[in-house]
């Protein structure tokens, strides 16, 4: 392998993605698996990272930089939060290092949003947010990075102004595995985009009606005949649409809205936005994480050769 | 026992009530268990009522008036459904006879909303809203009937024009049991007051925001320390605000508001109705079915000298 450059991990709560970035910014190597914080905790993150950085044969002395929930309470170093609003170069300057290690580790800060109305904190999307803006953003910027708690950013002229969790994700899967409506969609085969596409339609009509609309997947299939994949799609859609309506309540109408996204989610969210004929750009969710933890490698080895690139 | 007039039943998802009625109205005698139409399903509608009728004495020429669950396809005999709008007064006559028993045993129907954006179904409650409101009740009335499904449905001088089910009990179940949310609030203790109108007024400040707001059970946690009580009143409070926020997003100014409960519930709606200044009568949950039963009886054996009192 040509000689890295920095190792790029974004550690999230089940899931561990790990990338050898070049001097070049190539991509020479790359990890995932479950080892998630979850697991991580149990195993010891320094032996879980250790591992991978070992397949990869990755030299001691080429620095680890981590954002997501390895910098969590319950994670491996505790990063903190740098509240809103705040500049997006923030981030870059938060970092912790891992104490006792042989190799140069830093982790990434969340962000925090101290409001009594409406606390939240993100960490692991703040790098995907770096990574999916320049640091010269200008205008209003509404950044949606959906999941299992999807997270809308809102940047105004580079600085995060605020920020919303959305429980989509979790709701959804709760929803259709423990609830009544688990029923409905016992059996569903493939997606139903009409009826996903109905959801959204329903709950931007009725933006406030979300827990009632769930309901809707079983009178749908009581009154209408809705398929088991009709009843999913509509409570995928009414909680992705519910999400959106939320999320935009607050936007101003030249805003710029970019999903940050790949695969499943990111084809949900296109078909919502443009069901709705709201404009957006796509920005690939690994290469945004991808592109946030280089910004941050650069910020925090600024005299390195390797990271100067 | 004094001669019965008639037997009240309501018979739901999980729960089997049953009140002897007396000519004079008053009641002689009760049961109830947790035979509710998933358990009575298996063990058998017909056995399952006549045990509770004989440990009564019961004599076989008393009629039994049935509402609720009883009555869906998957229950006993399938007592279907009167179309909105509708007046109040034709629940009473479309229920339907058990048959191949010794004793006449009617089923009252449920209410459907076929409407393609929000349909809905409602099955017992609308014998709880028979008897909560009279026949000739004039102006808007807005019934809350809150539980694992809470219903609202609006009148409109005596006719049944819509309603909306919320599934506000059974998603605090999910949510509470099954989501990340199950951290915050192990070990909660006493209720917390301040933390469920906090939520309440969160809401209806934000009522697009509803799928957001319950992570602020968890962020509330990390940021202000937020208890274990105060997340889950803080749950609680997200999705009673927001069903009612929904639920009056369509009321006109001048209606008026009838909470339809008892216990926990009757509690919690009332210091939500009351946080937010809203003017509501109550009317105990059980006595509204039991009216609403006899109301049936009446109708279903105008002739009964027992029931025509």
């Amino acid at each position: 392998m040509e000689r890295p450059a920095y190792v790029a991990v974004d550690w999230g709560t089940s899931s561990f993605r790990l990338w050898v970035i070049g001097t070049d910014g190539s991509i020479l190597g790359e990890r995932r698996s479950g080892e998630g914080m979850t697991t991580a905790a149990s195993l010891g993150f320094a032996g879980v990272l250790q591992a991978h950085l070992d397949s990869l044969s990755v030299p001691t002395d080429v620095p680890v930089i981590i954002c997501g929930m390895a910098g969590a309470r319950q994670g491996w170093v505790e990063a903190g939060y740098i509240d809103t609003p705040t500049s997006l170069s923030a981030i870059l300057t938060g970092a912790v290092s891992v104490p006792g290690q042989d190799r140069d580790i830093r982790i990434l800060p969340g962000l925090a949003q101290r409001s009594r109305d409406a606390p939240d904190v993100i960490r692991g999307e703040e790098t995907q947010l770096l990574g999916a803006l320049s640091g010269e953003s200008r205008g209003e910027q509404i950044v949606c990075m959906p999941g299992t708690h999807s997270k809308w950013v809102r940047v105004i002229d580079g600085t995060v102004s605020g920020f919303s969790t959305f429980m989509t994700g979790e709701l959804f899967d709760v929803i259709s595995k423990h609830s009544i409506l688990a029923q409905a969609i016992a059996g569903a085969g493939e997606p139903d985009t009409a009826a996903f596409e109905a959801a959204v339609g329903a709950i931007f009509r009725q933006p406030t009606m979300a827990t009632s609309l769930l309901f809707g997947a079983r009178s749908g299939q009581l009154l209408h005949g809705l398929s088991p994949a009709g009843a999913k799609a509509w409570i995928s859609g009414t909680l992705i649409g519910a999400e959106i309506a939320g999320a935009l309540s607050s936007a101003g109408d030249g805003a710029t809205i970019t999903l940050v996204a790949s695969g499943g989610l990111q084809s949900l969210y296109e078909t919502a936005f443009k069901s709705l004929s709201i404009s957006y750009q796509t920005i690939d969710a690994d290469a945004a994480v991808r592109r946030g933890l280089s910004a941050a490698a650069k910020a925090i080895w600024p005299n390195d050769e390797r990271t100067a690139v």
